[in-house]
């Protein structure tokens, strides 16, 4: 982060949940610490230790937020183990929390700075619970990092964080294969086919995934479909992703994150 | 709306569900744009697409906002086909979001002033997504409108939006027929009779819905209400609700919004 | 409370749920009369009507607020009836809510200073539902505090208020009994064994809970756990609990709260 504000954001993204006290216990301690910033959920509701479900809402997100926004997420099922806690920074914000991939796709997007790992424990609280480093880490750090603190004063750079990519879809001449890296609210079925590569799919095509096959019509928005129609089109996330009207196109489909689709122009 | 107010409230009501990062984005932009904002949510969880139950809930809560509130609701069926995004001006707040009902019942109780379409562009997102006008149209626009912009610069006025009530409650000599407009968390069945009609009812009567029966009793309070029995009071929407004691009413006579309830003096 | 602090916050803890406009209500009153309050979400998914669930969410959670915090908390079977709303005053914080306990385990932690009962109603909305004490007369009056009113003021103290605390554990030679207080969202059981009485159970031992048995390792953090192996460890509320890795305790060995544990060193 290069530049100043006036009013410190931080943005929120954990899995876990809204039925516990925890998501206030994290922002009580940055209240205490830094009583100015103004915290934005991303979502507390990423499937329990889905690193990959959190990293794709993040980097989703990330674009949106002003420039100087401190990300903290945490999605972190190796806490208290050997896992470290890190913080990077981008041309344009600065990310606080595990370093199992998390942060890896929204930081690289705008650029990685730095990478440091978290060894300044006079940053942390008195007491650190080994199972939440949420609450007793990370929060302290990304309130401080909001007040002013810089990247390189949390620790000491490293270079060998563990990385994550939501992978490349496959183009051969009338084929594509791509991956569903999530599903939402609504149903659509969101890939990793961005949205500059989707034109070549063109206007029709059969999709086979799990040993079952459906087509599907580009479409612009989702009202152009009719009936039980599948329509493929540009979603909010800039991905191709595959959608009903009204429905939900995973449920009908079955379709779950993680699976392949064999698509062929039809 | 037509004060002045120091700090800008914002209220959210969508059926985005929190699942998402969708509410998180909408949250961003607003606070690039406007960064004093105040977003105070008031649900995501409208049912999807459910215009009716956003509605009363928008007109529930909005009357308990500060006076010059923008009120930004987003349950849009339509997003990306030939509905029009819409500002209201009222006696006392402005509300953003889909011609399609959403907002009317909230702002016709306020007064109407003004209905403009949503058509000046240097006021959105460089690119919008046909999927998702919420991030891109309307939180950009209620952000301005919090900042200072009048509704009348958003687009030209128009007087033929859609509009959206919750019907009336028919009454004969010892009889009424009213509709059940929600069903609450707790399993209240709230019906769209006002409280200042409650008490044509008098203190006991018969309900009759789905071919079903059941007695219930007048109380003040839920307390009153013993074992299973099934008691109806003014709610705190203002509205006639039947209800339980610590048990849902709604699951117990297998009631849902939409349902009518023929009613009978017992 | 007895510093002043320049910013206002105040938590909110209720039984609400997000599917309805009962929070946004709550917040919109406290938004009306205390502009510049920063309200924190503890929960509002506490189980409908759970006193003790709600008292030790807020138990947990409150120590980790600035000092002069205001806490608002509602789960409220008898909202209407003959309990009383009070206020609470410690050492470092105010609490209002219903007289049925819900606040008495975190203000004892912090040191009662007074008890007061909610009878001055100049300080509430002009018309009160009696349903819905959390918007009417528990929200203007922790908005009302925030901005500076002191307990003493809200009506007459009170000795007589409803206590409630989480048992104590019972410690024989080789053998304790204690009471599952909490499962949360990961299915970590949390049981009423503080911390520092934790090591009296050894590195190993044999539970039996509902005629059933099962062992259990003392670990420090989750990633010591292998396979379906249970361990326990201080979790983040400061008190033992019996966990499994990225797997729900609660779930694999069928356990609630309330349940009772047979603790044997093994």
């Amino acid at each position: 982060m290069r530049e100043e504000q006036v009013k410190p954001h931080i943005s929120l993204l954990t899995d876990f949940g809204l039925n516990d006290a925890y998501v206030g216990e994290v922002k009580a301690v940055i209240a205490t610490i830094c009583p100015d910033a103004h915290v934005i959920d991303i979502t507390h509701d990423v499937r329990r230790f889905d690193i990959r479900m959190g990293a794709f809402l993040l980097a989703s997100a990330a674009r949106y937020f002003p420039k100087g926004t401190v990300h903290l997420a945490i999605v972190d099922p190796g806490v208290g183990g050997k896992r470290r806690p890190i913080a990077i920074e981008t041309a344009r914000a600065n990310y606080v929390g595990p370093d199992n991939g998390l942060l890896v796709p929204a930081a690289r997007a705008e650029g990685i700075l730095r990478v440091c790992e978290l060894t300044n424990s006079s940053l942390m609280m008195d007491t650190i619970s080994p199972t939440f480093h949420g609450r007793d880490i990370f929060a302290p750090i990304a309130a401080k990092l909001a007040s002013g603190l810089k990247v390189s004063d949390v620790g000491s750079e490293i270079s060998d964080y563990v990385p994550l990519s939501f992978g490349n879809p496959k183009f051969e001449k009338r084929k594509a294969a791509c991956e569903v890296i999530h599903t939402d609210h609504f149903g659509n079925i969101v890939t990793n086919i961005p949205a500059r590569k989707g034109e070549v799919l063109g206007g029709r095509v059969v999709v086979k995934v799990r040993g079952r096959r459906f087509r599907a019509t580009l479409v612009k928005a989702y009202s152009e479909l009719e009936g039980n129609e599948v329509g493929f089109l540009v979603g909010g996330h800039g991905f191709i992703e595959f959608s009903c009207r009204e429905a939900s196109a995973a449920w009908r489909l079955k379709v779950e994150p993680g699976d392949v689709l064999q698509i062929a122009k039809g």
